[in-house]
């Protein structure tokens, strides 16, 4: 499966890069063998490149000589994506991060694949725009790893995932060829969506080098709104009538009693109230905003909800998006390890997988803070353990394989957001036919026949 | 490249969906060979099928004998993409029309592919919902048409194309394997995103079987307000401020001078002003809408629009809706065959491919008659000629070929909703780099080996 590198080989990826831009040491090749979930995998040489072609010569030497390549931006992926399973070569993309252009009149920006998120909308909020997709880790992530991974974020609710802010990518292949995809125009239906394949394919098809992405006018205003429950039934009900009463809540968020204890801790602030709390955004024009709040003050109150309250300014709405934020590593503080998942259910069956994550909790015994984009479907259950205690790995594993077990028994997915990397190859064939198994295969085997991007992820090659 | 049918294989054929799903007969396999388009294909035999078992059979059949299949809906494609060009077996769906289930509370429908748009919205709205693609011919079209050509319409330029709105898919595949590929939930990262894969394949990878929509609300109310212009410059510049400021239409349509005539000689009203007619909706709340139409009339008459007028109610909405629904029948009455092209630019570049086609039709001495959706820089210039002459179909083909080629080199595309089909098909080179050719070549012949799928399609196999 995995071969140890040639000197000659080595030598070649050293001259494609510069030295200054190589290494073999073990202190790199440790820091490459991780990303933020548990899955661990040690590369024999990271690569730093700075153009295109520099990636293109890596990948055609690679592909000539069957070494394993996977390309990585930040590397904050929860679920293994961009560990080197099987040895070979990092291509770090992350010191390609120009911004190349701005396109104001068609609302477009190209920008090399190792800009970090907060980079472009730093760039863009100059400009009165946004970039709407915000994955949790928008300040370090890189957007190549976004579009590999197909993010969501919070906001996704409103705005969709990247794949619908992505409109063409420039793309090496495992060939060392290189090829734009997709399109520049609003609409385009001209030959297979190449780019909606690669986006979300996890580096495992091709390396994405540049991408041009539209953008949109951030929002004349904003206004939070939280609610507390007491039982998820409510909570469930009240984000069901609010994603379906059309009021588009930019932000639908949802945090469990655990989670909230968690935040509390952490943060100093006290969100100890009942079992759990909504958090709710609305953006736009100021009176669409005005006339959306009451609407949803009542919807939370007819289901129950307490503690109802509007942020009065941009200070409060700081004060609630943080308190959100702080979820995943106020929850990550309480043991040595943090498993999120991120299962994903029809919003109609909510109520029903919060009740069964309460079950498995308690039938395993591990302890599990819940929250996560509830307008979507999309929750992170959190697996709190400690990974070096053999027992505790055991007892979490089951858990986890009866979380997913149960999110495909209500019509959902193994991953809303996270993607399947290694984390959740093993459980592709519980949500995906054989068919549908052997169709990824068949594209994998077309476009990568030498299984040399990224392999042993997504239960491919 | 063709052959005869075997009487054996034809036997088999009319097993597999009986005699009354069954035809060889001449008269069907003339009606079979064209859509709407110039292209033409005879099949050998057409088959109605009425269970997703019959069409898994058929196509095993097929696969084994190698025998072309082309999925038809009802045939309103412009591009000539469901016809048989190898002939063998046009598989017509129409008669699987059945809405399978409707799930109110996360917003879904679940149809049979022979399901005509309209007969969806018609079931919808009395749910005070709707699905928002809105292609010409939805009154005809059928949802898996539709998704075949990923088709927009008026409304893509707030909803987006049918890809939005696809949740998950089922298809048979050219083995007569079934599979459901896509997702019920909201978001999902889970494996290659094979939904958008299929989405606008033409029918070349797998035939669409049954189909789970997203839906949305009927906005409160809608409002059309329409202004002239003396010269596209203007018309542009209106329509690129009109997008850019985040005004968010539902529809933004463009019609020239040469059209207006068109639609003023066949509805007998007179829309003959100026150079050209912007119509535009906006639809929402009423407070929402109320809010947008000042601004959208200021930005008009700062751009030199006149005798701008804002619909007062709905049956002046329909007024003007139905002029523009009129654009199409209206140029294809002046002339035997009316060419209707969708070249696409980025929105910014409208202003120069309006003045290219003005330029192109003088030059060849081809009557072009333009509008479209030029707030996606989706044009349809539309080329009136007589098909059987010859010396007009060639000055209409050097017209086309320039109008592709100065849309590519805008920034464009070939076919912003009409698809590849026949008639595009060798223009995919100006278009896609040799690179994506390939890969578009490699998935074909991955999932459809035999070339049994639509073959001749897309610049493919």
């Amino acid at each position: 499966m995995r071969k140890k590198l040639k000197q000659s080989f080595i030598d070649q990826l050293e001259g494609i890069v510069g030295s200054k831009n190589f290494s073999t040491n073990e202190i790199d090749r440790i820091v490459y063998s991780r990303d933020a979930s548990v899955a661990e995998g040690v590369p024999e040489a990271v690569v730093w490149p700075e153009s295109v072609d520099e990636i293109s010569q890596l990948l055609f030497l690679a592909n000539k000589e069957r070494v394993p390549v996977v390309p990585r931006g930040a590397g904050p992926s929860l679920s293994g994506g961009p560990v080197p399973l099987r040895g070979g070569i990092v291509i770090d993309l992350s010191r390609m991060k120009k911004i190349i252009s701005f396109n104001e009149k068609d609302l477009q920006i190209h920008v090399e694949a190792g800009c970090v998120i907060t980079q472009i909308n730093n760039f863009l909020l100059k400009q009165g725009m946004f970039f709407p997709p915000d994955p949790a880790s928008q300040d370090v992530c890189t957007i190549g790893g976004a579009i590999s991974t197909n993010a969501g974020g919070m906001r996704a609710v409103k705005y969709g995932v990247t794949d619908r802010w992505v409109q063409a990518l420039k793309i090496v292949l495992p060939t060392g060829e290189k090829t734009w995809i997709g399109t520049k125009t609003r609409k385009s239906v001209s030959g297979y969506n190449l780019a909606k394949l690669i986006i979300g394919s996890e580096g495992t098809l091709a390396v994405v080098v540049e991408a041009i992405l539209s953008v949109y006018f951030v929002p004349e205003t904003r206004r939070m709104i939280k609610a507390f429950f007491n039982d998820f039934e409510s909570a469930g009900q009240a984000t069901f009538q609010i994603m379906s009463k059309g009021l588009n809540p930019s932000i639908m968020e949802f945090l469990d009693e655990y989670t909230l204890g968690a935040i509390s801790k952490y943060t100093g602030a006290n969100y100890c109230r009942g079992k759990a709390m909504l958090l709710i955004e609305v953006d736009g024009s100021r009176d669409e905003v005005e006339r959306k709040l009451p609407k949803i003050e009542k919807t939370l109150k007819e289901n129950k909800g307490f503690e109802i309250e509007v942020a009065a300014d941009d200070e409060e709405n700081l004060k609630l998006y943080s308190a959100r934020k702080a979820a995943y590593p106020a929850l990550a503080s309480l043991s040595l390890t943090c498993d999120v998942e991120d299962a994903t259910v029809p919003v109609s069956r909510l109520p029903e997988m919060l009740k069964s994550i309460e079950r498995i909790s308690k039938k395993y015994g591990v302890y599990i803070g819940t929250f996560g984009h509830v307008g979507d479907g999309n929750i992170h259950p959190n697996l709190l353990y400690d990974e070096r205690k053999k027992n505790e790995r055991e007892k979490v594993e089951k858990a986890i394989n009866e979380l997913f077990e149960t999110a495909i028994k209500l019509g959902g997915t193994l991953t809303g957001e996270h993607g399947i990397g290694k984390a959740k190859s093993n459980f592709m064939k519980l949500e995906h036919s054989p068919e549908s198994l052997q169709l990824m295969k068949s594209i994998k085997k077309a476009i990568d026949p030498n299984n040399i991007l990224n392999p042993g992820k997504m239960g491919l090659m």
